[in-house]
């Protein structure tokens, strides 16, 4: 590693590389009564916290930022409850740290083993939702790994509370408090984080396009990018209408503004006269707009006219780009063309093309008869989830605990030489 | 993604990108095939690429290239056979392509399988060998990827010949000639091809560590970053000693220009007097200078004095760094602050220390009593090596062709929605 001049990020990611050592090798008992002491701390310093957002909430008021992100912003009692029992919840996680993915033994007679192992320092860039603090201090330190958080500077006074209750967790249970570190200060910081290589070993932003795609082009440290979602379901001719519509307003209004939420709908040629009236009046009464192209404004009323670029975008809201496609190879054709790698869907009850659709749409997840809601590490079953992945390398999908891991080759021999 | 202009680049990547959506779903036999028809164009064509090859030699003279670098852009016969018969290897290794890696059934009763896809589109910067163009190729199509190879400018006529024949033995298997592409042109093409995301989903680097670092700070495109290795030897206090003499001379002279050979020598206090003479008397019959710090100098006449910074860099030749270290404590210290996280190897017969070594050493392979010239993708039995990674994200250590795939989650249900 070459040598870097002192700075207080230098020296903070320091100290963070010092406590991963010492997380790498602790067994999961201790970090199991690690995570239910800060769990402790956290709900002791309950009022703390919230006096703390409190502040950060008039600052943001007074500057008037938008109602969306005061609620991002905004923490309350069953909120703090929830990050304390999301705490307790990782001590009842299985630890990755250790598992051996693969075994073999070398035409040398040399026994190989590869063992999963912490990254070390994990670095979190994200927005103004100060509940990731408790949940990524937690994934990381779960999976053997320090955590420096970057929140946003508006909710700095929520950060440092959660942080601080947290670090006394960690001392009580006689574990270096540096395991998990509050990344203050401007913009130049940030900047540090991204390109300190050798002292971070993996940074994962999570937050809007915006946010993402600064780390991803600034970025030397290697990146896991979380991701946008523009998800697509394409109803096939033979899809059951019914099962159809259900799966189309689950996966649009249950929870509009998330990444596994549908954006785009497209209907085959064959079906869509039968079809979109009865979408339309779905979701019409659901509130949602419907955004066509001319090749299905004719088919209802209340569709408006969509722009070209309005499938491309993620609306996060109560509306839906739509179009009606010649069939399988058009629609592939779209998605292919739209897709931002996330989650794409298929109603059908025809094998053939199920299959052709799972096997050529290029995106974390595809899914056959089935909500993209579902993509998520919680649905997944993965108790604990970081993030969405939406790159190929690494992880692509929900991000568990798992996933927050690498691995390494231990190599055991009597002696041999290579000939 | 984003619209781009079209720059010969971008059109080429283009082409790429639907030879890789081709190849993303071809059987194994059409693959294997393809490898074959591949072999047998290079082999007829090998006049053809030795006579451009002998141009390429020709000018790097006459530009006053050192004798190193001639040796490995020079091609002959034997190196020609050997592109030909690694692609008829390959030919016969697993395809990993539709293995699944997990699958289960979510409490929902959705049924989920993560799915071992390609890549996509593979990008590969490398330095003046002909015969990554070849291997590269061969890696890439086996694995399903689409190659876009960046070969340096004084191979550029050797590679084209190589290219021209691979991309022949494609059209006669009836598959996209694109699969295979060169890419030509000054630096400006090298940046495009850092900064296409969207275009090419990976770029692997391989060459030495300032195009390494160039491609890593470049890069906004993903990148697996292949590795120098700064390898350490410690030879603890219970070694056999016989056995770390033979262990230490295999690694550090049976091939000192590669990124598995030993770099620096660590003695236990408690055995040096008496060991590290014998190590200088086979070191030096192996013409091995060792450069010791104020530790060792006094135990033997031969070693020369060495640089504070020797202890940070790769030799890559007859040169090995040498000290003497307290014990395991200091050992591991010393391999922490200077090791470049590829191999590190222990000699000991004492299994507590061999224990601790192997978890706190950070390194993508740990070795006890074996030489760290093992760590090797061929050594570790994978057929094919595209590199060896020294990054902690995606693949750690030997890449064969699993650590060219990423994964979706395919995810099948019957109707289910999220509640």
């Amino acid at each position: 590693m070459a040598a870097m001049s002192q700075t207080p990020f230098i020296a903070q990611a320091t100290a963070a590389r010092t406590a991963a050592r010492e997380l790498a090798t602790l067994p999961r008992g201790r970090k199991d009564a690690a995570l239910h002491a800060m769990a402790d701390a956290l709900a002791s310093a309950a009022g703390d916290v919230l006096a703390a957002n409190a502040v950060d909430v008039e600052t943001a008021r007074a500057e008037g930022t938008s109602q969306a992100m005061i609620d991002r912003l905004c923490l309350d009692t069953p909120r703090v409850d929830g990050m304390v029992q999301g705490l307790r919840d990782l001590a009842g996680l299985a630890d990755p740290v250790g598992d051996v993915v693969r075994g073999f033994t070398t035409a040398a007679g040399v026994r190989i083993s590869q063992v999963r192992v912490p990254f070390g320092v994990v670095g979190i860039i994200y927005e103004a939702r100060p509940n990731v603090t408790a949940d990524a201090a937690g994934i990381c330190l779960k999976s053997g790994n320090a955590a420096l958080l970057r929140g946003s500077s508006s909710a700095v006074n929520s950060n440092r509370a959660v942080v601080k209750a947290l670090r006394s967790g960690l001392e009580e249970q006689g574990l270096n408090p540096d395991a998990v570190c509050l990344v203050e200060g401007d913009r130049t910081v940030t900047q540090e984080m991204m390109t300190a290589r050798g002292l971070v070993d993996v940074l994962i932003p999570r937050g809007g396009a915006g946010l993402i795609n600064a780390v991803v082009t600034g970025a030397s440290v290697p990146v896991i990018e979380t991701g946008t979602g523009n998800c697509h379901l394409f109803v096939d001719r033979s899809a059951d209408q019914e099962m159809a519509l259900q799966i189309m307003l689950n996966a649009k209004t249950q929870r509009p503004s998330v990444c596994n939420a549908l954006e785009t709908l497209l209907v085959h040629r064959e079906i869509a006269e039968d079809f979109v009236p009865k979408a339309m009046a779905a979701l019409g009464e659901a509130g949602v707009t419907v955004h066509g192209d001319e090749s299905i404004q004719g088919l209802d009323g209340r569709i408006v006219p969509a722009t070209p670029t309005e499938f491309d975008a993620e609306y996060l809201s109560l509306d839906l780009a739509a179009r009606v496609v010649e069939g399988l190879e058009e629609a592939l054709e779209h998605i292919r063309t739209h897709t931002s790698g996330h989650s794409e869907t298929i109603i059908t009850n025809d094998l053939v093309t199920a299959n052709r659709f799972t096997a050529e749409v290029d995106a974390a997840a595809v899914l056959v008869n089935a909500s993209s809601r579902f993509v998520d590490g919680g649905e997944f079953g993965f108790g604990a989830e970081i993030g969405i992945s939406t790159q190929k390398l690494h992880a692509r999908g929900p991000m568990g605990l798992l996933e927050m891991t690498s691995t390494k080759y231990v190599v055991v021999g009597v002696g041999q030489i290579r000939g």
